[in-house]
């Protein structure tokens, strides 16, 4: 029952029903996440699955606009958006209802996001599971640092210890290629060209800036090689403070956690939307599947926040499973305090509903372990 | 921050941002609901919120349609409902993904449900928490009163013990009245005279049981005289079973949890859509909202079930609050280790990002309770 088989002929593409072990596993890990946000003072909100379009995709949502499935609100005839991404709606919290709460501000959340088209490669999700933080107010290698360390520590403490995060400055690229003059055609050739990594279609589109953004692009790796490489480059004043802060923000967060894995690519920009800032994406070693990411991006009011939201799916799928409680059987007429008393230990209990002629064959159909009697279990072996 | 102020310049009517201390009220809550419930067994799934219309809204959901939002799905140009509830989607698992599975069939769930219009008076919400149990397989009172259970246990562990659980048969009147050989306009006139609890005008509209309906009217209250009104009534032979039915429930409820405070309304039916057995809506006693609501009906292959959704953010309502852990106020520089032994001692931990001169003032300003030194902690008083 823990597979989640895609059911075409009943569900719509990208949705799923999760069964029973993978949804409590689920639940179970997104609750996890929240308590080590919270220990950590992050305050939950929830806002709505539904917004008016125009405050939904207003701010830091407008780069989402075209991820997003709309619908009319009958009352008053204003189109309604169903969320994309929740990191949007706490920037409006922020910038709204929370506007004058203190600053720094730790804000979580959990839930679910809907997109309306298949989004980057290889994510068939259209229904997508978000549990995050951001961290709004300060811009500061500090600010950033905390955002990691919190998520590595709240992957830790599922279990989930294999993984690596890859630190980006997605700005650095677009501002370097704006600097040396291209445009039109020609910048979006040698954009396209760094996002498929092609060293040889950048010599060929790179202008004056080839041999740059090809020693930048064969640098990313581990942190300390790429973060060097970055430093010997000839980058233009406008773009220096930009590889400044990436070496910043990588040492602050290797101060905070000299044992993460950490590697640098200074010159990606794929997929991150409304980020203007460092950026990181967690990966499960092992499987190589994104769990989180996250980085920096200006709320409604342009106050600089951060943050990093996990995909509890991807983090559940990393997580070692815990052993589940185990199912002992009720037989029918027995006193309700035994069962209770069983509960209160820890075990699962399982009730018959009718008299059973032969409980340990109804106990076993029900996946039982044991039976209870009035003053003990009766393991089925 | 805990107050829930609608607004309506920014979001439709009938969804909110839920803020700290409600947001996490609710979170918590839910997951004591799903706890409890998987102790007895309840294994916990997941729906999807969208579904093609016609799964959606086929089976037991399909009394639902016009409380629900549509759209298109872009790749097969099939409209997708949005969910309006989730028990239906159960339902349909039951009978699909988990045909195979044993029975009794126990599942869990928690999610939101979206609402195209105000559904019952009074109610303006259209997003909705929902957190329930559905019980697949078994059509017996012990079934009934195993959710019933469940329910009031759940609720205790919340602290919630003032509650009553309303029972009713939503098809016993209708059958009386078909048995009088009312149809039409008569019909739906009486029904409108039910539904008002208008005993001047069941009294005109009735006809041949007037007498009866008033009599079952007035009997609505506490289970024992509810009951024996329903056994002096003169009910025709094909509405007897639901009376029989209705008593034998409710004393099945009763063996169960004798302290708990029962009432019966035998004549009550609005509200429920696809039930078609004894149905049960629990109410706090302080307040009188609503806090869940459940009863039995058929699923797809017309397999009997039962179930119990709850509210969560009704639930936290009538819940005590629990003891927000202390915020503990971390310096600048203060090691790593301090902070951490902190959470790990159920303290709430918030860092400063930056050196402050008077970390007083600014701990205070962060509504922190204390200050963190190497080896203790400063109380600010």
């Amino acid at each position: 029952m823990s597979e989640q088989l895609p059911s075409p002929a009943l569900l719509p593409s990208g949705f799923v029903d999760r069964l029973p072990l993978d949804a409590q596993a689920e639940a179970s890990g997104t609750e996890t996440l929240l308590s080590v946000f919270a220990s950590h003072g992050y305050e939950r909100v929830a806002p709505p699955l539904l917004e008016f379009e125009d405050t939904l995709l207003g701010g830091a949502g407008a780069v989402l606009a075209d991820q997003t499935f709309r619908l009319m609100d009958p009352d008053t005839r204003r189109m309604m958006a169903l969320r994309p991404d929740i990191t949007p709606q706490i920037a409006r919290i922020a910038a709204t209802r929370l506007h004058a709460a203190p600053r720094p501000l730790r804000l979580s959340y959990a839930g679910q996001s809907v997109i309306a088209g298949n989004g980057s490669a290889g994510q068939n999700e259209r229904q997508i599971g978000q549990a995050g933080i951001e961290l709004i107010g300060p811009d500061s290698v500090e600010a950033d640092a905390e955002v990691v360390g919190i998520a590595a520590e709240a992957l830790a403490c599922l279990g989930v210890t294999a993984v690596s995060f890859d630190v980006t400055m997605p700005p650095l690229a677009p501002s370097l290629i704006e600097q040396a003059g291209l445009s039109g055609a020609a910048k979006t050739a040698l954009m396209h060209a760094l996002d498929r990594k092609d060293a040889t279609a950048v010599a060929a589109y790179g202008g004056p800036i080839a041999d740059t953004l090809i020693a930048l692009l064969s640098a990313a790796g581990p942190a300390d090689q790429a973060l060097e490489a970055l430093n010997a480059a000839d980058l233009p004043s406008v773009t220096r403070p930009f590889s400044n802060r990436l070496k910043a923000s990588v040492d602050a967060i290797r101060a905070r956690l000299p044992g993460l894995q950490l590697t640098v690519d200074p010159v990606e920009f794929r997929g991150w939307k409304y980020h203007t800032g460092v950026c990181v994406t967690v990966y499960a070693l092992e499987s190589g599947e994104e769990l989180g990411r996250g980085g920096r991006y200006l709320c409604n009011d342009n106050e600089p926040a951060c943050g990093l939201t996990f995909r509890p799916d991807a983090v559940f799928r990393a997580a070692p499973r815990g052993k589940l409680p185990e199912r002992v059987y009720i037989p029918f007429g027995t006193d309700f305090h035994v069962a209770k008393a069983l509960r209160e230990a820890g075990y699962v209990t399982v009730a018959a509903l009718e008299p059973h002629r032969h409980p340990e064959e109804e106990a076993r159909r029900l996946t039982c372990s044991s039976i209870a009697s009035a003053d003990r279990l009766i393991s089925l072996g």
